[in-house]
């Protein structure tokens, strides 16, 4: 494992360090913490530095926190966010932006942006994560990581700090498939079984929607899960156009965000940057005409992605358009970067189904991930195609 | 003089101190400056932690503090700001909120809070501060001190950072009218004359306006002021409402302020307080249809203000509708305060008369300023009332 940097890089508050269970499945494995998970004694800082203000520190441990802890994984650090989880490339205006030893000079994604960057660095061997519109897939992929957005709803999210609830997950990284099976079946709750799909569509919209050369180098991880698999067709995901379920995605998510933060941005004027102050304020101002529009598109891409992926089916698509961007861009350059990234992940918030990021494949040199989706429940089997596919020569 | 406070709680940044010209003619006294005007050697912070990042150190003298050191008043310090002069109450997120000794409690107003509070606290005789939408008629009047929003485009802004140009002033505060006309003469240039107009309009809509408290409280000074100049009558000063007036410059201010901000916001993402954010993204908003409507009114209120104060008139008006809030308030309910002190504010901006905020009347013993408004370019008879109506016993 390469150690290029101390835990210290990525880790916005005090140290913590809590031992797992000595006699858990998973005694040996470290973790860190997105510091959006509430661990008992620390206040949770929310990546906004008024975030803790005059609210009680937590005296228990989030549910993922204590789940990972029972089996065995010692936490060694809380991780550094997009603020309030509002943001997708893990640049903190507060903070700091974690550095990406995969791609250097570039972001680490976001916003669980310093657990994506801590397990890259080789200085914990897996992270909590949380993804509303893409922020477990997003560093994945540019971080070159195992990461799984867990089915919407599966998973109990006591503990940890919301965003847009009907979108809210809890996931977690790995840097191999190995890890990555032991960590999600202890998050699971359940096996991961040997049985694998029977059949890949690959979303052709989405491949002609990214970058060529990522479309490019992920080809051959596609050709070798076809070859897993046995029966492959091609398919259009979202045939209102992957800008359009974008488009409901970036209306139903900031505007639930902004219910969620209303009554503490009313009662304390908190201090943003102004992204993420401007990501607020939109989502208030977003009318119900468009509400309610964002809503039925939602309703159209649950019918459509059930559809797609009856049991023993999973759908792979390029995680993001393109690998990391540079470091330190600004907003007018980040913008629609953040736009394209958020066409190939509405679906996660839209449907609800699960997906995972594998890595392995790169443009340039730097990571770039595959995802697989398949029907709602079926997180473990996600797990089981990845670790298969890395047992492949 | 009460000295409750050191410097040191209306300063944000380095301790500064420039003495002025041993032979200048208000050499003894000392001032403080508002954080928006540069002072050789020292970064400007504009209320804001991000303002001051990449840019060059000021190699000179903003024009209004030359100005005060070359009349030998000694500089003692760069005093805290609301954001980028963005807000009217003077809560500033980053560097606290200056204590009103004139006030316990409550806000000094803004966005020269620091200016006007440590004149206040009797720390220095005089300070500058800029007046765009308020900015130092609001603290004047919160504090119970003398401040003068001089003729738009009057004095040289050079030095001073800028929000909405056609708006923006500079100006001055003073605990006495002696000293107040001392440095208004060095200020403008020009010395104070003994002459004083000959007719008082009293600007009903505007008592109408205010809280029947603050209406009462100031009736005896508009008396005495009456008296002082002889003819007196009840005009409305805006005809379309004060609210209409207000709305026009709600929508040219935060527009102009965008402006002026756009390309720092997008190459620096710089942090702020939620509202402060919050009024610069919806200055972006701002349509042109409203722009050209409230250019239309803003047209009409300077035709207004010419035809109501032609020479040896002026005007009279409570300079807030309110004494000084409660620090600490949600923006809920803030945000109604802010819109009605704009309503008594707004003709500044918009037709550009000098102003001057008298103190003297109290409300339950919170300050509270009478207002007088002359012709353009009338400045220093404004100054020869206010040291008058002192006079009067």
């Amino acid at each position: 494992m390469p150690v290029s940097e101390d835990i210290g890089a990525f880790v916005p508050g005090p140290r913590v360090r809590i031992e797992g269970r000595r006699d858990g499945p998973l005694a040996g494995l470290t973790f860190v913490a997105k510091d959006l998970f509430d661990v008992a004694g620390v206040p949770t800082g929310g990546g906004n530095h008024d975030w803790p203000n005059g609210r009680p520190i937590p005296e228990k441990h989030a549910w993922a926190v204590q789940t990972l802890l029972d089996a065995g994984v010692t936490l060694i650090g809380k991780t550094i966010t997009d603020e309030v989880s509002l943001g997708i490339l893990g640049e903190n205006a507060f903070d700091g932006t974690p550095v990406n030893v995969r791609a250097p000079g570039r972001v680490p994604g976001g916003s669980s942006s310093g657990s994506a960057a801590a397990v890259a660095a080789g200085l914990c061997d897996t992270a909590l994560g949380t993804d509303t519109g893409g922020s477990v897939r997003v560093p994945a992929s540019f971080c070159g990581l195992y990461g799984i957005r867990p089915t919407h709803g599966r998973l109990p999210l006591a503990g940890m700090l919301p965003q847009a609830p009907t979108s809210d997950t809890t996931g977690w990284f790995a840097r191999d498939a190995e890890t990555f099976a032991k960590v999600s079946a202890v998050m699971l709750g359940e096996e991961i079984p040997s049985g694998l799909p029977t059949r890949l569509i690959v979303a052709v919209d989405t491949f002609g929607f990214a970058d060529p050369e990522v479309t490019a180098a992920l080809r051959p991880l596609v050709h070798k899960l076809g070859g897993l698999l046995g029966d492959v067709r091609e398919e259009v995901m979202a045939p209102p156009g992957l800008s359009a379920w974008a488009r409901a995605q970036r209306t139903l998510q900031p505007y639930e965000a902004w219910l969620t933060f209303k009554d503490w941005l009313d009662e304390r004027n908190p201090r943003f940057a102004y992204s993420v102050a401007r990501n607020l304020v939109m989502g208030a101002l977003i009318p119900e005409s468009e509400r309610s529009w964002a809503s039925l598109m939602r309703q159209e891409a649950r019918g459509r992605m059930a559809y797609l992926l009856p049991v023993r089916t999973i759908l792979c698509l390029p995680t993001t358009p393109f690998p990391a961007p540079l470091r330190g861009q600004r907003l007018s350059a980040l913008d629609p970067l953040r736009d394209r990234i958020t066409c190939l992940c509405a679906q996660g918030g839209l449907a609800g189904h699960p997906q995972l990021s594998i890595p392995g494949a790169t443009v340039d040199g730097l990571p770039i991930g595959l995802s697989i989706i398949g029907p709602r429940g079926s997180d473990a089997t996600l797990v089981a195609v990845a670790r298969a596919l890395a047992a492949v020569a």
